[in-house]
């Protein structure tokens, strides 16, 4: 990153111009470790926040081979000829250990990142998925003030990693590959219950009868599930599509525009979002009060120090803890 | 608890005599959840740690109905006429939500509870997992100090109880029923890996032969997992016994006993035992740390307020949590 004396000062502006270059540098700052930079983050973030813009926030997770990387393609560009700018990021925990990422490959959305109306941020490797989830949440922050109507968050379908998307997104799209036999694919409970919709891909040649039948099993377990508030009659749903042929995405859209319409309607929308920040801002103050103990190196050699004479048995765990509590209080 | 105006002066010196009535008032201190309590808690627990009185700490987990009470009540009593004194710990999290303890009922274990050298506890109802191994893991300290030789800590077969159970305890052992079939019951390979020893309960009557052959499942499977530094040959060990009919119950004491002096010469039981006192030093830190936002009056009042601004949009999550942490470094 060159330098730059007031980042905030000087990114704020063309963000808010919807300059792709000062996006892609700002979420650069959004994913820096250092001090500095967070702060620069920071301040960013407040400037921008005040600009108010908002874009559709959606979530999309599905494990490998559903066809995510052409669904997204498909979508995106759908969505771009009808003039609405997306912007794509990805939650990808396993990229750090795999050192790959879900979205490093742009070559896989060929078209769509060769959109002026499209932004590809491929996922960074990071070690922590508390620190994904902060860098994600932020830059869907910046995406906003850049003017983009739509951010679709992808992630893989493993883990944790559905559940920070989902606290962070206006609509969870679960994306489904059709089942060979009569039986649902292991998808938990737990994701079914977030999902706003499942999309069932590959209804198109061969597997288009299987798609069929994997659609309406779907839709007879989410009948299953219990009502949810924030639902109109008919969701959560379950529709087939065909991202390869380009088909049922217009409806699968149609439907997103009609459930958020609806959430608009019913003060649901905007109630989520405050849940949302409220959570987002108490995670953050945990997580910061608890990374005091690693960064601060007084308290880390204090914590070094107290942990040695527990486990050496000087004193007992209650009481260091103690003492290092009212050292923290200071 | 009647006044005392100071507890840790008074009860140490009853404690370090063995006296029940004073260690279970101690016991009742460190299950309180005010202020002073804590304190007072502390204080004590410190004041006894300079005692220095150690006990062999095991770890019994089993699922309802593989005869856990059976099993403490016959393996307790068989300790007690070797010499042995010998306290019962529970670590039950469900307890809080259906109301009944695990260890609730002392009718469980007759024989054992009216014996002088023995000593039950009830599990009492407490909301958190965290509260629940803090307040167990100070009562093993007051058994031991009280001059317990062997302090038992029951867990039932769920969820993060046993990981807690296996991190305050020297010895690890999972109790098992016979298996209906050839296969082997539903155990996690992660709990497996924790365990010591498996024991096998049933091998009496009509259940002798399937105990025999799910003992040997069980031996079988543990030979499959990676070995351990800290296990000599021939660990961890699955073995069959009969709680009812009080049959290899000496037989699995003197495998305890000769895996714990191995790791006595081997210097893991004290590495191990320094391990777990750092852990949980640290892990008190972190859960105090976050308890301040709870528990102090102003920060609470600052957090909701700035909560609220967050959720109403008039502050980015990030700068308010940056203003938030500022404020409690003061």
């Amino acid at each position: 990153m060159t330098l730059m004396t007031d980042p905030a000062a000087e990114l704020a502006p063309r963000i808010l111009a919807g300059e792709r270059r000062a996006l892609a540098r700002a979420i650069t700052l959004v994913e820096s470790g250092r001090a500095d930079h967070r702060a620069q983050a920071t301040a960013l973030l407040e400037r921008l926040a005040s600009a108010g813009k908002q874009a559709l926030r959606i979530g999309l997770s599905g494990t490998p081979g559903v066809g995510k990387s052409t669904f997204i393609e498909s979508f995106g560009m759908m969505l771009v000829r009808q003039g609405l700018k997306v912007a794509v990021l990805a939650v990808d925990p396993s990229s750090a250990r795999s050192g790959g990422s879900i979205l490093g490959d742009k070559t896989r959305m060929e078209r769509l990142s060769r959109e002026p109306n499209a932004f590809i941020r491929p996922s960074p490797s990071q070690a922590q998925l508390g620190g994904v989830a902060r860098r994600t949440r932020e830059a869907v922050s910046l995406c906003e003030a850049a003017g983009f109507d739509v951010v679709l968050i992808e992630t893989v379908g493993v883990g944790q990693s559905e559940t920070l998307v989902a606290e962070m997104t206006d609509l969870f799209i679960l994306l489904m590959a059709p089942a060979g036999g009569d039986e649902l694919q292991g998808v938990k409970r737990g994701i079914m219950e977030m999902a706003d919709m499942i999309l069932v891909n590959k209804a198109d040649g061969d597997l288009k009868p299987a798609a069929l039948r994997t659609m309406s099993d779907y839709a007879g377990a989410l009948r299953l599930l219990r009502k949810r508030p924030q639902d109109p009659e008919g969701f959560p749903k379950a529709v087939a599509v065909s991202a390869l042929a380009e088909e049922g995405l217009k409806a699968a859209w149609e439907d997103m525009g009609a459930l958020t319409a609806w959430r608009r309607e019913n003060g649901h929308f905007d109630r989520r979002r405050a849940e949302q920040a409220r959570h987002w801002f108490e995670t953050e103050v945990r997580e910061g009060l608890l990374a005091r103990l690693q960064s601060d190196p007084e308290i880390r050699a204090q914590m070094q120090a107290l942990g040695s004479a527990v486990a050496e048995g000087q004193t007992a765990p209650a009481a260091a803890a103690a003492e290092m509590l009212a050292a923290l209080q200071r």
